[in-house]
């Protein structure tokens, strides 16, 4: 058995148990019952997914993938394909802004060059992951190859596993790769069977002929690639990205050791089914910091089950909506945990 | 001149063109344009009230304001009046949400007792500012006197005065008294002319019924009242809260200096309500921090052109959205000043 099929066969559901002792927790403290909406129910389901109704605060960090895409010679992005490498090298050196939040936030930021077109030489601070000079133009035949895939896949469950022993108790996830959010809305057309048009937006500020275009090109490599919306491996190998496929990864191995995994955005969230395809249990792990302003995001959104923390028009990328997220899970843990009760307060309760 | 007079005489609009400037900044940094959302525009509108294009990162205080109403005795809320001093003493002790929050966000708690029925003696770290043991019940005549309105504002502009030489750079502001989202409705009423029905919600969570009366205890103190909707310290006079008063107090005092203040829901809203109807200006200095579940705050978020920042389903007050929404807040800013350009970084602009 694979290192892929062993962590997807032992990926088991939250446990409701300790989601439910959490809420009782919470029912205690001195507030009427559910006024902390939102951080109540993150509170709990935090519980669910460490499997104690009394979680640590977890220590942090966001685990940023970046790679090329051959689609991006097709003219889909605003941006030229050599952005990707000099926003990995910004990266390198602190000044992106996801590098600002997780600094705010005090997260560790893991860079992580799984295929750049640029090779990178000497950025420090870059793990080299390596699967080649981008993914080939998927509307010509495949992204990669299901090997390839398969080696991103383990690469990202390797690397959580690693995070985990050095101490993250949670995994913000994000990305960089100029055409993503190509390879995006092609695999969530594909995951769930939409049309292109609902699916593909504007990326990082694509016009209204450029936007006709991409679709157009989502529409290309989904006829051309025929990829099997049963199959999430052979989806994310046709049409998905290195760095897509390494986050699917990130959260099946977070997954597995019971470390709760915030979503950034669209193509995180694309990273998100693609796991969910591989192993429906780890959708429960799964935090949806933000709502993107891509339209394809809502589709995931809806077919996971889950509802963003936050909603502020952000379209960044990079991990930008999941780092402020977390401050929001360290707030709901927080409440769980200092918070005093009715009885130790000494506060009448009258059971609202 | 009174303090009052003169402190509304002296607020200037925020400025337009550090705005716009702390714009042009953003503009450089290593992002598409505008992709950072309502944070830019947080980032902008922070450098309008603070009247420079590079605002310093605030030290952040939050200000809870305490008081009784007389209304209570009307059973307009899930809860005993005697629960207003037991939480004091939860702030006071660092065991209430708002401690919790603030703790997390590096925010100084400044808890005021404006007039609780019970009257405290020995709780420490409560700042006395008692204008008597609650307001009187307005379904019979107002709350408060004239005088005693313009006494709590005039302590809350001078409580904004101290804390800002003290170094706090933003202003939170909370507050508690039980009964008072019914005072908070009968104001919103008054001030923007809406049927009782509009505006008032379940606050701490009654049931239907109690929510009918509750409905009913505003209409009648409006009719008994007939506060002038073009007169805020009327309204507040007859219709609010010492707590509410005070807070408008330090809304202003805010405003006069410069100082950002972060609202919180449905009663800091009416105690802004009311700030802007004493001068309009200091409307510009005003973030909205959470969408309240009080319908009655959708209202006034209309009124004053303020946008929430996040919708997490909250409903406790005494601070706890506003002391979140200050992590956007800083975020915002650090940023503005933190990003790299793309001329610093060497990434291509395309100007997206």
């Amino acid at each position: 058995m694979s290192m892929l099929q062993s962590t997807c066969a032992s990926i088991v559901p939250a446990c409701r148990a300790a989601a439910g002792q959490a809420q009782a927790r919470m029912d205690g403290k001195t507030k009427p019952r559910g006024s902390l909406g939102r951080l109540e129910e993150l509170a709990c389901r935090l519980a669910g997914i460490c499997g104690t109704a009394d979680p640590a605060l977890p220590a942090r960090a966001v685990v940023l993938m970046a790679a090329d895409h051959g689609c991006a010679e097709e003219g889909v992005s605003a941006y030229p394909q050599e952005v990707t490498g000099q926003m990995v090298r910004n990266f390198a050196r602190g000044g992106a802004a996801i590098n600002v939040l997780a600094r705010q936030q005090e997260a560790r930021v893991v860079v992580v060059d799984m295929g750049t077109k640029a090779t990178l030489e000497g950025a420090e601070g870059v793990r080299p992951a390596r699967l080649g000079p981008g993914t080939a133009n998927f509307t010509h035949g495949p992204a990669m190859s299901r090997q390839i895939a398969g080696a991103a896949l383990e690469y990202g469950i390797s690397l959580a596993a690693e995070l985990h022993a050095a101490g993250a108790g949670v995994l913000a996830v994000g990305e960089m790769g100029i055409g993503n959010t190509t390879s995006a809305s092609a695999m969530t057309a594909a995951l769930l069977g939409q049309a292109p048009e609902q699916v593909t937006g504007r990326g990082t500020g694509v016009d209204d002929e450029r936007l006709r275009h991409k679709t157009a090109v989502v529409a290309r490599a989904l006829a051309v690639n025929r990829p099997d919306p049963a199959d999430a491996l052979d989806v994310l190998a046709k049409v998905g990205g290195f760095e897509i496929a390494g986050l699917a990864g990130v959260i099946l191995g977070a997954a597995v050791r019971r470390v709760p995994v915030v979503l950034d955005g669209f193509i995180t969230g694309a990273a998100a089914l693609a796991a969910a395809g591989l192993c429906p249990a780890a959708r429960d792990y799964l935090i949806a910091a933000h709502r993107s302003a891509e339209p394809g995001h809502a589709f995931i959104l809806r077919r996971l089950d889950l509802r963003p923390l936050l909603d502020l028009d952000m379209r960044l990328g990079e991990g930008t909506g999941a780092v402020l997220a977390l401050t929001l899970v360290e707030a709901s843990l927080r409440l769980l945990r200092e918070m005093a009760t009715f009885e130790a307060a000494g506060v009448t309760d009258a059971g609202a």
